[in-house]
């Protein structure tokens, strides 16, 4: 400990009550003067070091911003397991009943400066999955899936996963050969090209990120299923035409609350009464907005919905939804993968975009984990179909089928060969 | 066909009226003054026939109930296959997008009369399932549970596919000795006397009808789970003290949709951030009153909620949703073993009821069926836990597991021997 040379009174305040509104988590505070708060009763899980006390002060004044903020500029220093100590935070902290009036100013500022326009949408998403492939391929699975994976085993690796993920995404669709499918929001074209490849279907699969765009095409030439996926830059909202499956994997917190109507309104009109659908989001226990820092620095106009009101979208429609699962601790799991990976990465990561975003994307995906682990966050996939559909099997038994080549219920699923 | 003596054109507007607003089914109708509409294209499915002009206009003007009590009264007959009729109807006729004046208007005044207060919900639940123990003994299993069974195989038995789904609800709540469950409204007790006797739980499970509790602490004596098993003559508002699971069969479509914050409160205070509980209830795919017959006739301010209605009350308790499964042809495979019990004790239940009480229940559990093999009406499990709670097992396939004594999953599950 550093001798308390220059010690206000005034820090050790700020201290306190940063720790008071973190819930009083196992942590040490402490800023350059040399005041610190240390909880009494559990050992520190680590140590929050404040290097000036304008750091410390944007936090009192706008705890997420502020935190991300300084963390991100090297201001805020953080010693022991940055993890535990974001998931320690998350399970004590209490939630603000309201926002203060600075923070409820930003709020309006950015909803209003990233709204998810047609324009709108294409800058946000943009910014976040145009930054590079080679960046993303630094870190992800070798297929590119930026989404939970699904680890039957859980000695199973993140490429394994996220195979079993799009499989069983198939499964639970019972997709059959030459089935039209349209994926809404496709990624680098891994879930598509899967689809395509081992079952057999055609599939139009929309995006407005040209990068991802760029490789998904390359992809499909390289595995010769160009004639069968289509892949299309283009807004959801301009998607037209039938078909028999929509499927869309962490796609919709990108939608926004406010167009939720629009998405029910797309997918009724793609499936009319007889297709059926799956939904793969990030979701909450109940409605709150999503963390100003990460709508500033990571995603842009997000925002992270209830299990609740994406059910209550698709009901205008009158799709009966057949099974919504919760995968939650497989996201943590598949963070915690991306997160080693990125690590590893991180000087390579340093030399093209500089410490300060390594220092930013280390914060977003440890805050991730946090959430999943503290059961602040969930990872729904929700199945349904329209009131006249016949693909609905009689159980789940089909799903969990050792040995499943085909598989089983009212409609057997056929793998191409 | 009779002569078309006494024929009118009025009686000819009136059929072709009903036809238009059932959406043009393949049906023929008549009435005894030999008016009649046949469809056009395909063979008619049976033939409905008004014995008086009153029972017809009576369905011109409030065509659910005036169609139930024309029935019940025996003043309109139908030849064919009453469930395929009513299926057929259920499949082509458009939702009214308004109710009539007199409807709504009868649908205030049974609001009204009916209210589910505890004195009101007393005596709506008195009225249907305190009819008589031995008449529900008729139709129903031989562990006399009224709620959607799980056919595990489609040759299952109905015996076997209650047992089934009782097991299944066990198995998805993970139950482990020694815990604390309560059961909210809980029939003739089967399903309590299930947890207790294969899971080693105690039970304090609640019900206001005094005819069900007092054959389920009978039950409860004969099997010897006594000590285990607390049956409780008391409103769902009522239940106090803590537990680990809580858990609902077939009970919340008595609650009413105006109470649901109460339910949603009752199941915060009863287990708190750490435990877990299942919801099994009749659902719908978008939000719509309840036809007013089955009000009038059978189930007194009932309401049929969607799956996101349910989700949205426990929303406030931060409730993590786990686990939403669909069972909707289970329910109607339930329903027509019950139908054809329930035909097959016709004259029985005739003899005490009268003739009229046997054709409204009929109408009841064929309408029933034929709600759920067209997709109108769902059966869901939700299954859900507090944030806290660490029985959130890895994946499902535990369920799923042949030869299954134990199950998997973080939380492996015990029987009692």
């Amino acid at each position: 400990m550093t001798a308390p040379s220059g010690f206000t009174s005034v820090d050790q305040w700020a201290l306190g009550t940063i720790h008071r509104a973190l819930g009083r988590p196992p942590i040490r505070l402490r800023c350059a003067s040399g005041a610190e708060v240390s909880p009494a009763a559990t050992p520190p899980l680590g140590l929050i070091e404040f290097s000036d006390r304008a750091a410390l002060w944007r936090v009192v004044f706008d705890p997420e911003v502020g935190f991300g903020e300084g963390y991100a500029q090297g201001r805020i220093l953080v010693q022991g397991d940055l993890v535990s100590m974001l998931e320690a935070v998350s399970l004590v902290m209490p939630e603000p009943k309201q926002q203060n009036r600075w923070v409820r100013m930003v709020l309006r500022w950015m909803n209003l400066v990233q709204a998810n326009t047609l324009s709108g949408a294409r800058k946000n998403i943009h910014r976040h999955y145009d930054l590079s492939n080679d960046f993303y391929s630094l870190w992800l699975d070798s297929q590119l899936v930026y989404s939970g994976a699904y680890f039957e085993s859980q000695s199973a690796t993140l490429e394994e996963a996220q195979s079993a993920k799009m499989d069983y995404i198939c499964r639970k669709l019972q997709l059959r050969p030459g089935e039209r499918v349209v994926e809404c929001g496709c990624g680098w074209g891994a879930m598509a090209l899967h689809m395509a490849g081992h079952y057999g279907v055609s599939v139009r699969a929309f995006n407005i990120s040209r990068q991802q765009l760029l490789l998904a095409r390359q992809k499909a030439k390289e595995t010769g299923l160009s004639r069968r996926v289509e892949f299309i830059e283009d807004d959801y909202r301009n998607i037209s035409g039938q078909a028999d499956v929509f499927v869309s994997l962490g796609m919709l917190e990108h939608v926004g609350k406010e167009h939720y109507p629009e998405m029910g309104r797309v997918i009724e009109r793609t499936l009319g009464k007889s297709g059926r659908g799956l939904l793969q989001f990030v979701g909450r226990n109940h409605s709150q907005p999503l963390s100003p820092w990460i709508r500033k620095r990571i995603f842009p106009r997000a925002y992270v919905p209830t299990a609740g009101e994406v059910l209550a979208f698709l009901e205008p429609g009158d799709f009966s939804v057949f099974d919504v699962e919760n995968l939650r601790p497989h996201y943590a799991r598949t963070l915690e993968q991306w997160l080693e990976r990125f690590e590893n990465s991180g000087e390579q990561v340093s030399k093209r975009f500089g410490p300060e975003f390594v220092r930013i994307w280390r914060l977003y995906l440890a805050q991730a984990i946090a959430g999943y682990r503290a059961g602040a966050l969930q990872l729904f996939q929700v199945l349904f179909a329209g009131a006249r559909c016949q693909q609905t099997p009689w159980t789940r038994a089909h799903l969990y089928e050792s040995g499943r080549q085909t598989g089983t219920g009212s409609a057997p699923v056929h793998r191409m060969p």
